[in-house]
C-alpha cells in the first residue's frame, strides 16, 4: 500500500487523520466500517481498499440505520467550470457503485448557476454555464447509474422543487458563517453568499417528499465538506436527519499538481480527447524516473511520485495484485517511462473509447434521468 | 434633520416627503407629467389629482415610448407579514386604474419567502407566510384586475420563472451595495441577504419573455423604492430598459402614525373585520378636534389632522368637491366627531362588504390569475 498524504488541498504522502480530524472535524473510514459495508456489499470497491475514499462523517449512523431496514438514499453532483475530465469522475464512480451494491436511489445536483456565481470576474454567461452542466449531465448518467433509481438535475430547470426548501436553510444561515466557511468578503457577489442554501437542499429533498426521515449519504470530493459543515446543523433544525458523508481524495495532475483541474489543460484529460491528444498528454505525465534508461533500470523509480502508477491506482488498475506488480516494476527499474506511458494511454483511451459508446446510447434515454419542474 | 426613517422593513416618524424626494434621488410627479398622463387616460385617479402618488423615476421616458408605440407593463407585489389591510391596498388601486386606463398587463409578485427571511427572529414557518401569501393573492386579485392581462404569482411557486433571472441579478450585485442598501450586516440570514435579486426579476420578465425590450412601470409604496435603486443598474447591465417607478404616500394608521401597520393591530382596518370592528376602531381614530362640541363648533378642527378627513382623502372619497366640503366643515366646527366617524364607519364597511363580494366571485376565477411554473 502506498503512502500518502491528505489536506483538503494536497494528495500526497502519509495522510494526517489528526489534521483532518482537528480541521474538518472527519473522521477515518476505519476497518470496522470497512468491514460493515463489505458484510453488505460482498467486496470493497478499490477507493475503499486504496482509501481514496478515506473519511467520512456519521457512515456509523448511517449503516446502524440500514440494519434496522431504514435505506439511505445516495446525493452527489458537479458544478461545471468547463468540459468534464478524469478528476471529476471519482465521486460518480464510487456513488455508482454504491447504488449498485446497495440497489438504493440517487440524486445528482448540477448547479449551473454555483460557477457562475463563484467565477462572476470570468465574465462568462449563466448560458455558457447552462450548457457545460447539461453536457455533463450527460456524462454523468452514462456512467451505469439506474435510470428508474437516479435523478439528475441542473438547479435552475428545478428551482421549483429546489428554492422553496432552499428558502428554509437560508433562513437559518447567517453572512457571519458563510464569510468564515467560505472566506467570502463585501465584495462578495449575494449569490454566492446565497448559494451553499441550494446545495444542502438534496441532502433533505427526500425526506421531504416522504415525509417522514430517510437517511442520505453523500460521496463526495472532500473539498466540497465545508459546505455539509454548514448545513448538517441547519438539516438538523429543520427537523431532518444530518446526511452521512463519505470524502474522496482528489485525482492528481498529470504534471503531479494536487489536483486535475482545467487550468491546467496540457496535464488534464478530458472525457473528450481524441486518443491522439491522451498519447501527447501522458507523454508529458511526471513519472519521477531517472534520467536515463540505465539509471532508472539500476536504481528503480518512486510510484509514490509517478503519476503513470498513481493514475493506474486512482482509475485504471482496479486488480490490487497488478497495482502491486506495476508499482513493484516501477520500483525495480524493470519499465522504462515510454513504455509505461504507452500502456497507460491505451488504457485511457479504451476507457474513453467506452464512455464515447455509453454517452451515445445514453443520449437516447437522458430523459429518463433528468428532472425538471 | 427630519427624524423620520422609511426602510422597506420599518417606516417611522413623520415623513418629510419632500426631503425623502432629495434622499432617494427619486422627483416629484409635475403638472406636464400629469397633463401628459391624462392625455391618455381622460382623467386623472385621485391618487394623481392629491398627490398621493407623489414621485416618480423616469416617467417622462415611459410616456415617450408610449408615444412612440412601445407599450410598457406594470408590476407590483406585497410581501405579507399578517392579514391583509387598508394600507396595503394602495398600490394596488393604482396599477388597476392604470392597467384599465392603458390596457396593459400587469405582473403581480407575492413574495412569500421575503418576511420568512426578513423576520426570521418571530420564528414563523415558511409555510404559514405561504397561506398568508395565498389570501393575499385572492384580495388582490379581487380588486378589479383583468384576468386575461394579469399574472399573480408566490415567489415559492413560480420559482423556475424567476431563479434564473434572479441568479443573474444577483451575481452583479455585492454585499457591500445590499449592506448599505438595506442595513443589513454579519448576523443577518443569507436568504435576506439574497432577496433583492428576486423582486428585481419581475421588472424585466417580459423582455426576457418576450425576446426583446418591453418597457415597466412598476407603481409601488414609497418604501420600496430601495430594492429598485440597487436593481435599475444590474437591471441596465443585463441589457434591459430600466423600469420606471411611481410611488405612493403611505396611508397613515386611524391613531395618526405615519404608516397603517399590523404591529398596531387596534388602529388598523383589516379586510377581514366585521363591521362591528370597524365601527370601534373608527370610533378610536384621531380627529383632532376640540374637547367639547360647543368649542369645535366655535372654532373647528384641523383636516390635516384628522384621520376621517384624511381617510376620505386616501380612500373614500374619490369626488374633489366633495372632499372639499369634508374638509371644509372640518374646519368650520360644521361636523362634529360622532357624527364624522359613524359616516366614515359607514362608507369603510359598504366598501369591505363590496370587496368581499368581489373576494367571493374572484375565488371562483382565481386560477385564470395565477401564475405557477
Amino acid at each position: 500500500m502506498a503512502e500518502f498524504k491528505v489536506t483538503p488541498w494536497k494528495v500526497e504522502g502519509k495522510i494526517d487523520y489528526d489534521l483532518l480530524e482537528k480541521q474538518f472535524g472527519i473522521k477515518p473510514i476505519n476497518d470496522d466500517l470497512l468491514k460493515r459495508i463489505e458484510k453488505q456489499t460482498g467486496e470493497l470497491h478499490w477507493f475503499l481498499r486504496r482509501k481514496i475514499v478515506f473519511a467520512q462523517r456519521e457512515l456509523a449512523w448511517l449503516l446502524d440505520e440500514y440494519d434496522k431496514g431504514n435505506r439511505f438514499y445516495l446525493y452527489t453532483g458537479l458544478a461545471p467550470s468547463g468540459p468534464m475530465h478524469l478528476g471529476h469522475l471519482l465521486p460518480f464512480m464510487f456513488t455508482q457503485w454504491l447504488q449498485e451494491k446497495f440497489g438504493v436511489e440517487v440524486l445528482i445536483q448540477i448547479p449551473d448557476e454555483e460557477k457562475y456565481w463563484a467565477r462572476q470576474n470570468l465574465g462568462m454567461d449563466l448560458d455558457e454555464y447552462h450548457k457545460l452542466s447539461e453536457d455533463a449531465a450527460l456524462n454523468i448518467a452514462s456512467m451505469g447509474f439506474d435510470p428508474k433509481k437516479t435523478k439528475i438535475f441542473l438547479n435552475t430547470e428545478y428551482a421549483k422543487t429546489l428554492y422553496k426548501q432552499a428558502v428554509k436553510v437560508a433562513g437559518h444561515i447567517t453572512f457571519s458563517t458563510v464569510k468564515d466557511a467560505f472566506g467570502v468578503g463585501n465584495d462578495t457577489n449575494i449569490g454566492w453568499i446565497f448559494y451553499t442554501s441550494m446545495q444542502a437542499v438534496p441532502a433533505f429533498l427526500k425526506s421531504v417528499e416522504a415525509g417522514k426521515n430517510v437517511p442520505c449519504l453523500i460521496p463526495l470530493g472532500v473539498d466540497q465538506d465545508v459546505h455539509f459543515r454548514v448545513a448538517r446543523d441547519v438539516i438538523g433544525k429543520l427537523g431532518y436527519y444530518k446526511p452521512a458523508i463519505m470524502h474522496n481524495m482528489f485525482l492528481p495532475s498529470l504534471s503531479g499538481e494536487t489536483k486535475m483541474s482545467a487550468s491546467e489543460k496540457l496535464n488534464t484529460i478530458y472525457l473528450s480527447d481524441p486518443p491522439e491528444d491522451v498519447v501527447k498528454k501522458v507523454n508529458r505525465a511526471l513519472t519521477g524516473q531517472q534520467a536515463t534508461a540505465e539509471l532508472q533500470r539500476k536504481h528503480g523509480g518512486n510510484p509514490d511520485k509517478c503519476m503513470v502508477c498513481q493514475y493506474y491506482r486512482f482509475l485504471f488498475e482496479p486488480d490490487d495484485k497488478k497495482l502491486d506488480k506495476i508499482f513493484e516494476d516501477e520500483r525495480k527499474g524493470r519499465i522504462l517511462a515510454g513504455e509505461h506511458k504507452a500502456d497507460l494511454a491505451k488504457r485511457i483511451n479504451g476507457f474513453l473509447d467506452y464512455h464515447r459508446k455509453r454517452r451515445e446510447k445514453t443520449a437516447k434515454i437522458l430523459d429518463k434521468f433528468m428532472a425538471r419542474d
